[in-house]
């Protein structure tokens, strides 16, 4: 029997959101390797090996399934969200990359979900309508100064902008420093969004003004998005219109 | 009865990929609207009311579908992809900010579905696994020169880019003209991908470098991935790590 890896993305929450590919990949698995949080999400058969790990050292996760298909196991790599998309995905190609030239032989394969940019921009509305970027805030795998240089850029282009991991507990003060950086470019009616744990039972939303904002609405259950100058407010809705004048 | 609208992602193309909670919706809904094509790809009942449309005119589709609820009915407008991203969610709430007052107390919703950025991703390994943006090339809704300098601030802040919409009959040469912009930001080495038709089966991928790449490969069925400096070739795939140096 040759073994294989998938990484496999369930999405934000609800089972209603995992793809039936997803769900196929993870049924037909031998071991289950993911963040105990994410496996704790899924109906597993009592003959599938599960292997859980603490959120950290996504590269040893990785290279673990990578030693499980080498040695003839069907591994489903469990992901939150999408798994190209601050997941699971580019650790395993990393591990693939470093590793024996036998892990190149493996059939390895992504299984694409929804990533929560997408889950919180469908419930708050369509504030994804126009072009739009994504910045993990986090500084754990690059240098802040980078962060600040994008977040800039990216307001000078009038992006949308997607703010993923916005906080934790040990990084509580870069969505204040984020939100001071964009007030400086920005003008202060932008609209902005904090949708939180959305598709789970406590989903919370929050829409105000870029000046009005409470950057502390923000933990690591949250996604920010900052409007572009066209993004609007109708109702219980915010929506980015399909055509930009000038 | 009360009327009611959603916006159904159905993904990229198989239905593999379609969420269990969009599969639902379609099938609850008395009346199905949409573009030929996608309408195409799902089994509905007999019983189901089926409004098709060619691809222009969102805004009147979805006054469409917001009149059918008005009148009682429960409708699915169909969306490739996410109905959030470059899709039909935006004219939705344009249809709603300037149609008749009673439509904001209809029931409506958006139901998040896998964007075409994600599958391409998935097909081609983990190439959106740092900051990332989304720029729908189509000038048809935006100016040329926004398009221009979304893509030259992207590019400075090394975001991969992923371009919606790069080429059709009637705009054969902006994909030409983005790449020649690009050309003079990013080096030449930089990773360039073209997916086209990612999960139906004529799916076709190329990888190659900006300075080697074909704009001519793409058509309006294909996403094309632009790399950030650290985006790697590994084997037959492309992944950019989630560290970045400074």
């Amino acid at each position: 029997m040759t073994g294989a890896v998938r990484v496999v993305g369930i999405g934000p929450g609800p089972s209603s959101l995992v793809t039936p590919e997803a769900s196929a990949a993870l049924a037909e698995a031998t071991d289950v390797v993911g963040y105990h949080r994410y496996v704790s999400r899924l109906s597993l058969s009592a003959a599938q090996v599960v292997h859980r790990s603490d959120n950290g050292d996504e590269l040893e996760r990785a290279r673990h399934a990578l030693g499980l298909a080498q040695n003839g196991a069907r591994v489903a790599v469990v992901s939150g969200g999408d798994p190209g998309v601050f997941a699971m995905a580019a650790a395993l190609f990393e591990a693939i990359e470093r590793g024996p030239s036998e892990w190149r032989d493996l059939d390895v394969g992504v299984l694409p979900g929804v990533t929560a940019m997408l889950a919180a921009a469908a419930r708050l509305g369509a504030p994804l309508g126009g072009d739009f970027c994504a910045i993990n805030l986090s500084d754990n795998l690059k240098p802040w100064s980078l962060i600040e240089k994008r977040l800039t850029l990216a307001a000078q282009a009038d992006f949308v902008i997607a703010l993923y991991n916005p906080a934790s507990r040990a990084r509580p003060q870069q969505i204040h420093d984020a939100f001071a950086l964009l007030r400086r470019v920005r003008p202060a009616h932008t609209l902005v969004a904090f949708a939180t744990a959305i598709g789970r039972p406590d989903e919370a939303v929050a829409i105000s003004s870029l000046a009005d904002a409470d950057p502390g609405l923000a933990d690591m259950r949250t996604l920010v998005i900052i409007g572009a100058s066209s993004t609007r407010r109708v109702d219980r809705w915010i929506y980015t219109p399909r055509r930009t004048e000038a």
